[in-house]
C-alpha cells in the first residue's frame, strides 16, 4: 500500500493519489503518514478532503502531529482544529512542546479555547480529562419531532448523537433519550414523559479505570460527566473507554514487571527512557536481596557442613516466587475487576491455604521421588542421608508454598487498603519477600533433620 | 439495598417491592440477585417487570441463572428466552449442564434454536461465536424515509439499530450506513446513493482478539461478520467486545504468571480448580530447575574454596529474573497490541542491549560500592581478596542482565513466530532460563578472577 502511493507521488499522478486517498479510512491514512518518509507526509495531507484529513490527523502518532503542525499554514491548521472533537484536540496538546501548543491553542475560537483549558486543568486519569464537550443536550418540553430537528441541526458536529441529554434551565441534568427510544415513539411525544431520569452519570474528579469499569457493567455508548453542582458539563464515549482500558492494562502489567509506566510505545521510546523505567525496580529490589544474602552468610557453617544443600537453594526460591507470584497476581487482577474487596481478605487467606497446601504436597511428594531417584549418588557423596536431605528439601517446599502465597494473596490486599496501586505487589516483589522467608525455613529444617 | 429489599420481602410489601426492583438497572438488580438467599430469588424474579426480568437474567452469575431457569414454569422461560439476544442465549448456554441447555432449546423458537445450534458449532474464540444475528437489514433501493420505517417496525428486537447493514438479494453485503447519516440526509435519499461501500468486516473464523483489536483502532459501534462467500451473517457488538477485551486481559496476566486461564471470577472458583490450574507450571518450572542444581553441584569444589561466593548467588539470579521479565513483559504486551511485530526483532534486540548495557553498569557500579562497605569484613573473614570478589560479583551482573534481556526480548517474538502466544514466555519461564545462564557465568568468571 505505502509502495503503492510512494509510486504515485513520484509520477505525479495527483488525481489518482486524491481517490486513492478518499477510499481509505482514517485510522489506515494515520498508520501510512506515520511510516513514510517525512518530506512527502504535508505534500500527502494537502491532498485529502478535509473532514478526512482532521479524522486521520487524530489517529496519527505525537511525532508526524508534531511534523505537521509546524508545516500548517495557519488557515489549514484553524481547519484541522475546526473539524476536531474538543478531547482530541486536549489529548494532542498534551503530547506536544509548549511552543506548540501556544499555536494551537492561538488558532482555536476563543470559546472552544477556554473549555479545553478547563479540561486541562483536571487532575490526570480523572474523568474530566478524558471527556469532550460535543454532546446533544435537549429540553424536557420539546417533543420528538423537535429533538429529531434539533439533532439534524446540530448532530453534525457531535461526537455522539445517539444517547442525548436533557438538561434543564440551569444546565442540570435531568433526564437521558436514545435515537433508538425516539424512533420508537410518536413524534408528538414530549422529551419530559419519555426521557430516562435514573441517569447514571460521573463527577469531573471520577477516576478514569472506575469510569471503564462502569462502561463494562452497564454497556453505555456514553457517559455524562457532571461538577460538583451535577451540571452537565460533558460526556465521555466509548471508543475512549476502549483507549482508558488497554492504557490501564498496559500500566498494570507494566507494574506487575517492576517496570514504571510508559506512555509511548515500545518502538517509540529511546533506550534512555527505558532504562530509566526500569532501573529503579531492579536497583530496589538488587538492594533489598541482600537480607537473603546475609542469612546465607549467617548459616555459612551450616551449609559448610552438608555442600549438598546448596544446589537446592535456586530451586526452592524458584518455586517460592511462582507459587507467591502466581497468588499476588490472581488478587491483583481480581481487585482491578472488582470481584475481590478488602472484606474477602479470610475467605481469600483460607482460600490460598488451601490450594497452597495442595501444590506444596504435590510438589514435595514430586521432588522427593526425583531426589530419590536422581540426586541419590551425589547426596551420599556428599557425606549424608539422602532420605533426610530430601526430606528436609521437601518439608522446605510446602512450608514455603503455603508461605509464599499467604503472601502473595495478602499483600496486594493491604497495599490497595494502604491507598496504593496493588499491582507493584507482583512477582518481583513478593520474590524478594518469600525468599528470604524460604531460606530461613530451609536452614532451620535442615538443622533440626540433620542435626548440623 | 439488600438490606432494604429483604425487608420488603418479610413484610410482604410486594407494591412497593415492585417499584423499587422496577427503578432499578438491570445490572444492579442481577448483582442483588446473585447475593440475596436462594429462597428468595425466584419470588422476586417473578416481581419483575418482563423486559427487566430477561435483561437483568442475562447479566446474573450463571448459579444464579441456573437456578432460576430450574425454577422457572415453561411459560416463565418462554418468556424469558423471548426477550433475549441470541448472542446471549449462546453465552448462557455455554455455562449450563446439559439437562438445563435441553430444557433451553425445547422452549426456543425452531428458527432462532437453529441459529443457536450454528453459533454454537463456531470454534471457540471466534468471531462467530461471540456474534448475534439481531441486526438492522436494508436494501439499496430503500429511501431514508423507508428506512426508518423499518428501523421503527423492527428495531425494538435488535441488539443495535444505529448501524445498518446493506445486502443484496443474496444477503451479501454490500454497505452500511448509520442512523446519524440517515438523519442528516434528506428522507428522499436512496440507501444506495448514501451507504459507504468501503465496508470493514471480518470472518465467522476470526480471532476474537483480532476483533477486539480492529474495534480499538477504528472506533465501531458494531461490525459485520461474513461467511466465506461474503453473505452477511451476524454482527459483534461494541459491549461484547469490551467484555472480550477484558478476559483477554485476565487471560494474558494469567499466562504470565504461569496459570493457566480460569473461566470463572475467584471467589467462584473452588480451590480444587484453582490448584489445577496453578500446579502444571510450578511443576513443570520446579523440575527444569534441575538444571540449576545440577550447575551448582559441579561447581561444589569452587565453592567450597571460597563460600562467600554462594550469598550472592540469589541476588545474581533474582536480578537476572526481574531484569528478563521486565524486557518479555515489554515485548509481549507490545505484539499483543501490534505495536511490535516479528519484521522488528534486529531492533527490538538492539534496543534491549542498549537498555541492558546501562542497566548492567548501574547495578554493577552501585553493587560493587555496597559490597566494598558492607560485605568487605565477611569476604575477607573468608579468606578472599574483596575487590576481586566484589568484581565477580559485579561483572557476573552485568553479564546477567544483558543475557536476560536478549534472552526476554527475544523469546516472546521466537514464541510468536513458532504459533504459540507469547504470553507464556513471561517471567517465570525466562527466570528459568535465565538462572541457568547466570549461574555458568558467575562460575566461568569466578574461576578466571580469582584462579579457583
Amino acid at each position: 500500500m505505502i509502495e503503492e502511493i510512494l509510486t504515485l507521488i513520484e509520477n505525479k499522478e495527483f488525481v489518482k493519489l486524491r481517490s486513492t486517498l478518499s477510499e481509505m479510512n482514517a485510522p489506515d491514512i494515520a498508520v501510512m503518514f506515520d511510516e513514510i518518509p517525512e518530506e512527502f507526509i504535508i505534500r500527502l495531507f494537502r491532498l485529502l478532503p478535509k473532514e478526512l484529513a482532521a479524522e486521520s490527523f487524530v489517529e496519527m502518532d505525537a511525532d508526524t502531529q508534531e511534523h505537521l503542525i509546524k508545516r500548517f499554514s495557519d488557515k489549514e491548521l484553524h481547519d484541522v482544529l475546526d473539524e476536531m472533537f474538543v478531547d482530541d484536540t486536549v489529548d494532542i496538546i498534551e503530547e506536544m512542546p509548549a511552543n506548540v501548543v501556544k499555536r494551537i491553542l492561538k488558532h482555536t475560537d476563543p470559546q472552544i479555547r477556554s473549555e479545553i483549558n478547563k479540561i486541562l486543568n483536571y487532575p490526570k486519569d480523572s474523568a474530566g480529562s478524558i471527556m469532550t464537550i460535543e454532546y446533544v443536550d435537549l429540553k424536557a418540553h420539546m417533543t420528538v419531532a423537535e429533538a429529531f430537528d434539533r439533532i439534524r441541526k446540530t448532530g453534525v458536529d457531535k461526537e455522539t448523537v445517539y444517547t442525548c441529554y436533557v438538561t434543564d434551565q440551569n444546565r442540570h441534568l435531568i433526564g437521558i433519550t436514545t435515537v433508538k427510544d425516539l424512533l420508537l415513539n410518536d413524534y408528538e411525544t414530549r422529551i419530559g414523559d419519555m426521557m430516562e431520569t435514573n441517569v447514571i452519570y460521573v463527577d469531573t474528579a471520577e477516576d478514569k479505570e472506575e469510569v471503564s469499569n462502569l462502561f463494562g457493567k452497564y454497556d453505555f455508548l456514553a457517559m455524562p460527566v457532571v461538577d460538583k453542582e451535577t451540571r452537565l458539563v460533558g460526556i465521555i464515549t466509548f471508543d475512549d473507554v476502549i483507549d482508558v482500558i488497554q492504557e490501564e492494562h498496559t500500566e498494570d502489567i507494566e507494574k506487575m514487571a517492576a517496570i514504571l509506566p510508559s506512555e509511548k510505545p515500545y518502538l517509540k521510546t529511546s533506550a534512555l527512557e527505558i532504562f530509566k523505567n526500569r532501573i529503579p525496580w531492579l536497583m530496589l529490589l538488587m538492594l533489598s536481596s541482600t537480607f537473603t544474602q546475609k542469612i546465607i552468610s549467617s548459616f555459612e557453617a551450616t551449609l559448610a557442613t552438608c555442600v549438598a544443600l546448596t544446589a537446592f537453594i535456586p530451586m526452592l526460591m524458584g518455586t517460592g516466587g511462582n507459587s507467591g507470584g502466581q497468588a499476588s497476581v490472581t488478587i491483583i487482577r481480581g481487585l482491578s475487576l472488582g470481584e475481590v474487596e478488602m472484606k474477602d481478605i479470610l475467605k481469600v487467606l483460607w482460600k490460598e491455604f488451601l490450594v497452597s497446601f495442595f501444590c506444596g504436597i504435590a510438589l514435595a511428594v514430586v521432588n522427593f521421588g526425583k531426589m530419590m531417584l536422581v540426586d541419590q549418588g551425589a547426596i551420599i557423596a556428599s557425606g549424608q542421608n539422602p532420605i533426610l536431605v530430601a526430606l528436609v528439601v521437601s518439608l522446605t517446599l510446602l512450608a514455603t508454598v503455603v508461605c509464599a502465597k499467604l503472601v502473595g494473596c495478602s499483600l496486594p490486599i493491604l497495599v490497595k487498603r494502604l491507598g496504593f496501586d496493588p499491582a507493584v505487589t507482583a512477582s518481583p516483589f513478593v520474590t524478594t519477600i518469600v525468599d528470604a522467608i524460604s531460606l530461613l525455613i530451609y536452614f532451620v529444617i535442615a538443622m533440626q533433620v540433620l542435626h548440623i
